[in-house]
């Protein structure tokens, strides 16, 4: 897919297939049969209602978990919002090709494929104190090399992202999309620290100032505050949406990068599922504006997909009890 | 082991091994040098450490985890306090030996070995509103089974339960142990009405008044007002202890059944963790009162281990993470 304008990518965005509401209460059925008080498992069950809902399989499969990674360089990191240097972008993604990083590792335990994809790391995007960080061409190629890398012979996927300062851009889409200035979504990202945590809220309100005209279009929004590898994960969601693929989603900067199809469609991002909440100092205030209730809370800020990729086992488990579990009719066990 | 009176076991469980905080330092000093921002992986870091604190080990281990299940009967069913029929009990006992329950499919996904261990499940305890529940023999043949089960080859071990009726002595449990009255401790169990809440206070409140004389000692108030199972959970907590195993604690019936330990030696759980919070009423307030902060909060309320089991998966991936990142060293990436 190559979308050619921010109308071509807007019209995808709010022309979006439904769930599979037969085969959620399909699944639904099914729990209600199983050895166990009804509700027992609690979102264990409605995670298998989930899955079937969005694969559009009354029996849900997990053969194929996939992780992605999309990697982006930040010209925003000029304004020092990072505790890290920026060729820390290219160096990690190297570390991920040599399997050295949390993703790699959590991939294996949770039985995922992990592809990375790095988006023209050796070029940052534009400092969107400047400019905006991308045009409407190059925003539309990351978003369309995101769409492509996803594949229909995929059950589950996580979309994960590396770019030093990414929170920034992160939270300034946030802060564009939800009101509330720059100091709500601003949190110390790797770990700035108190005078870095000011250069970040003071480089977005700038960047909100600058591109006040972008603020009514979700996707120019994006373009003019995001970058490469955020884009990449709004096109990858669309794709999943398009292929039936469910999507666990990450950190803060996943959930900023689509957030704008929320925007668009109110059921946006209704095949994802918010796999935690992140110690980032955003992302809690923008799930509940996205009414997306995470897995897990386990104070992680580490990015790399790896909040979604821990989830993936949960997801396993709850579709394990599913479709193994006896019945009170095939196990002879009284019911209430 | 066979425990031959109440104060042979209080001693025991007054003497606890201490962890090696030599082997939870070298966990903490390696977590600074991955390649990640420190702290970033949140309480994936703090598990190693509690691993390797309680195993003893440097580099901790998982090769060979276990489940056990104790199941066990209770006279107090007779007080109409629970949704399904005592009979049920033994038909899970059934269902767990053919692979039919929940438990069996966590324990596949978490990669654990499952035994169930049914404690003279024909034979009930007495009901606690008329007598004690288990005599200081009964009790002690229980807590000697649980202790038993536990072998020194083990890594990481979850317990749980199975016995219809049984919030009902763990909320027994917590009341005598924490005050606060019957009210503030119990819940719907596997899922009775109105009736049966009010029934269940009102036998709580019964055996509290009748057994008022054990609630100074934390191990009579468990033989009154206890079950098989839960005194079984105790004796094999205390077991993991003394062999460095660490402990993932399941729900409010498990929390309940350790509780005692943690009355008896202000570290007596602390080699437990609590895997999740589940939606019995007190289970919150109990895993507060121990001081446990739950790693999962998915509104489970099953029992049979499931929440522990759910969590082992986290725990690989925490253990994954330490011993296969890279350092910023081995990488060449650049540190803050």
């Amino acid at each position: 897919m190559a979308f050619k304008s921010f109308d071509e990518l807007r019209a995808a965005c709010q022309n979006l297939p439904a769930g599979s509401e037969a085969s959620a209460q399909a699944v639904a059925r099914r729990q209600d049969t199983l050895t166990k008080p009804q509700g027992s498992l609690g979102r264990l069950e409605t995670i298998v209602a989930w899955l079937a809902r969005w694969q559009g399989r009354d029996t849900p499969k997990l053969d194929h978990v996939k992780v992605i990674v999309f990697a982006g360089s930040h010209g925003v990191t000029a304004q020092g919002v990072s505790a890290f240097p920026s060729e820390v972008t290219v160096q990690m993604v190297a570390n991920f090709a040599g399997g050295g990083a949390a993703i790699n590792q959590l991939a294996r335990v949770a039985g995922a494929e992990l592809d990375v994809i790095p988006l023209e790391i050796y070029r940052q995007t534009d400092d969107f104190t400047q400019s905006v960080a991308m045009s409407e061409a190059e925003f539309l190629t990351a978003v369309s090399t995101g769409f492509d890398a996803v594949t229909k012979d995929t059950d589950l996927i996580c979309f994960g992202e590396m770019g030093i300062g990414n929170t920034t851009p992160a939270a300034a889409i946030a802060a564009a999309l939800f009101g509330g200035g720059a100091e709500k979504w601003t949190g110390r990202g790797t770990g700035v620290d108190d005078a870095g945590l000011k250069r970040k809220i003071v480089a977005i309100d700038k960047g909100l100032a600058l591109h006040a005209d972008a603020i009514a279009d979700p996707l120019k929004i994006a373009a003019a505050l995001g970058g490469r590898e955020l884009a990449a994960i709004l096109g990858a969601t669309l794709a999943a949406r398009q292929l039936g693929i469910p999507v666990l989603l990450d950190g803060f900067v996943c959930t900023a990068a689509v957030a704008p199809l929320a925007k668009l469609d109110s059921a946006g991002v209704a095949h994802t599922l918010a796999a935690h909440v992140s110690a980032e100092a955003g992302h809690r205030a923008l799930l509940q504006a996205l009414n997306l209730d995470p897995l897990l809370d386990l104070g992680m800020r580490l990015g790399e997909g790896s909040g979604a990729c821990l989830a993936v086992n949960l997801v396993r488990s709850a579709l394990e009890c599913h479709t193994g579990m006896a019945s009170f009719a095939e196990a002879g066990v009284s019911e209430k």
